[in-house]
């Protein structure tokens, strides 16, 4: 199996699977349970988030967990939106277009709740800027939005400076850091901004974990829960703790921290591999995306004249895992919105695409098999019902 | 360990770890990419899905995973109550005044947001009755909420009877349906409700999955989504899918429906074990809540004379672990609401009380062991600070 999809999901490490079974098995006790064994899970639960706040260079006392980004982003947008609003702040936001669903569809729904969204398309380096974010800014505007690295393309955006102007401007700033986590080096106590998000299975934790980090830089604390009920999480999200997932995701991100530097150096080899390969063999493609920043983790290129979705079912067909675009959109081939942001007017580049992404298990060996059988579909070399691997 | 507080969280069941550890590591494609180690994992959650319909003898369509039944009935409650709003039929909802946080918390944030609510107190019997919620019921009504079983002191509410005139009412009917799942027989087919949720961990699967089964039977389609993102679920419900925990469930219930019968008998007979034993040994004790109407899995007592708190310290010394009401106040030991309900002439009972709630595992020795401190500690021959267990 040759997976080069890890921008979608990765393996739960298993280091991890090891420390979810464990707590599974011995921390059934409920957290808010006064005796022993409900203490003994609190205690874990307490030194899980500090942990992780430590691993974040945050305060412990802003760190939620929640089921995974897309309720942190949900949670962190619609508050901050709301309170904004009820302090009579405005209703503008201001984010951009090549955000994830689970911000770019929380926009579309304040939408529909009387908020205004300017949505900033990346100019024509590719880039999205501070610059495009003041002139997008009103005095209506209450917020700012923006995601650390791109999931499809890989681009990073300048959300230090943006914090930085968002913080002068006295607005609010959600930074969406899912891609970032564990792979790319954030200076998290210098990033001003009110809230930033986390998925445990984009660094090798499970799925249906994550975590909302919030704090209040601003005159008014503009977080408000999501889920009313028992009270747990600081009375801000409420909801049985899910411990063995907790524990699990800081384990994970413990492990993708500590070998950050040399995964990141892999990384850049590896692309390096992969891109002197197709230019060895003849394959011509075009990175899409920031050309100048990016990260090494997520190449998206235009194979130009080759259908995405032909591709993809050929390289199944091989073995090999690799997607054209978010996997969000519940399986459905539909051209990339992301690709439609940075391409307006080259509608071929839509849908003749591929994000190949790596992640701390990736070899070259995996990088060969890839290339190989794209050698086999853009030569012609593989027929789809006679594929014999 | 004696374990007596199976209504606040269960231990996993051995076959449910090994499902989710299996899951963990054989499961980790996302199921909404589009190559085979994807599908595979969408194809064990579409049987998943399947089922647990079938166990609870709902309409797979109807069926959501959620990330516990406080998410689940945070969503179903806030999600009909704005859209009935939103349709002009009103603002006013009838609920009970025992229900638990998840439930009783969104409602009171309701009430901020401009609905009225009212709480139906049990009777004088500690019934809750048809006929008071259609009391209560105005021209601006637009749904009801109930439990199926009271968490704290196991009263069984007429939630078939409730539906029935809910249906006619023409209003959304909400059931809780925690404490019963698993336990409790319950027609789910026949129960006219338009939402009921579950929780994995009261019934022996883990802590951070929950399902919501939402069925239009009304003029209008009340749901709408409360996490928005990439469309999972339906595109109802966002947010890559706990494929593992979602396996580990249906296990679970799947367990637990096996033996509900042979369980509930076992129950029956703790319970005559637990009160014949106090008879015999002279503590005098009285229970709490509905005397005729309640499930024998969960025992709320009242000990005259004795301070809860002080008991579960020392029941904790010795190795009993039980609780005073509900474990979702964040380990706070307050007075408990719902006695608060039941009793409200009767302070003393409020912090007098013990929980004993069973699950599969509890044995006759386990409630000798509580009896056996329960009688020291009532007959003062435990001491707090000189226990030597």
């Amino acid at each position: 199996m040759v997976y080069l999809d890890n921008a979608a999901t990765t393996p739960v490490h298993p280091t991890v699977v090891q420390v979810i079974q464990d707590a599974l098995i011995n921390d059934f006790g409920n957290p808010s349970s006064t005796y022993r064994i409900g203490k003994s899970v609190k205690h874990a639960l307490i030194q899980a988030r500090k942990q992780l706040a430590e691993l974040l260079n945050v305060s412990e006392t802003d760190v939620y967990f929640t089921s995974g980004a897309t309720e942190a982003n949900n949670w962190a947008i619609i508050a901050q939106a709301n309170k904004s609003r009820e302090f009579g702040e405005g209703h503008h936001i201001v984010t951009t277009a090549i955000e994830h669903p689970s911000v770019t569809n929380v926009t579309k729904y304040l939408e529909t709740q009387g908020f205004d969204v300017t949505y900033i398309q990346p100019n024509e380096e590719g880039e999205i800027t501070v610059q495009q974010f003041l002139e997008a800014t009103t005095d209506k505007t209450i917020g700012w939005i923006a995601m650390a690295v791109n999931n499809e393309v890989g681009s990073i955006l300048p959300v230090q400076e943006l914090g930085e102007a968002a913080y002068e401007q006295k607005l609010w700033f959600h930074v969406d850091t899912v891609q970032a986590l564990g792979h790319l080096e954030l200076d998290y106590q210098a990033l001003k901004c009110t809230s930033f998000v986390g998925s445990a299975h984009k660094f090798n934790g499970p799925k249906g974990i994550g975590f909302l980090v919030y704090r209040t830089y601003q005159e008014h604390n503009h977080l408000e829960p999501l889920l009313h009920g028992g009270g747990q999480e600081g009375k801000m999200r409420s909801g049985t703790e899910n411990v063995p997932y907790i524990l699990g995701m800081v384990k994970a991100l413990e492990l993708a921290k500590k070998d950050i530097t040399s995964n990141f150096e892999k990384f850049e080899e590896l692309q390096a591999y992969l891109l002197t390969s197709l230019d060895s063999i003849g394959i011509s493609y075009e990175i899409n995306g920031d050309q100048k920043n990016r990260v090494p983790y997520i190449n998206n290129l235009w194979f130009n004249g080759n259908i995405a979705s032909q591709m993809l079912i050929k390289m199944d067909l091989d073995g090999v895992y690799i997607s054209a675009g978010s996997a969000c959109s519940a399986g459905s081939l539909t051209e990339s919105e992301i690709l439609k942001a940075y391409y307006p007017n080259q509608s071929e580049r839509w849908s003749q695409s591929l994000r190949i992404s790596f992640g701390y298990q990736t070899t070259k060996a995996d990088i060969d098999q890839f290339i190989h059988t794209l050698e086999k579909i853009t030569k012609g070399k593989i027929d789809l019902w006679h594929s014999n691997k």
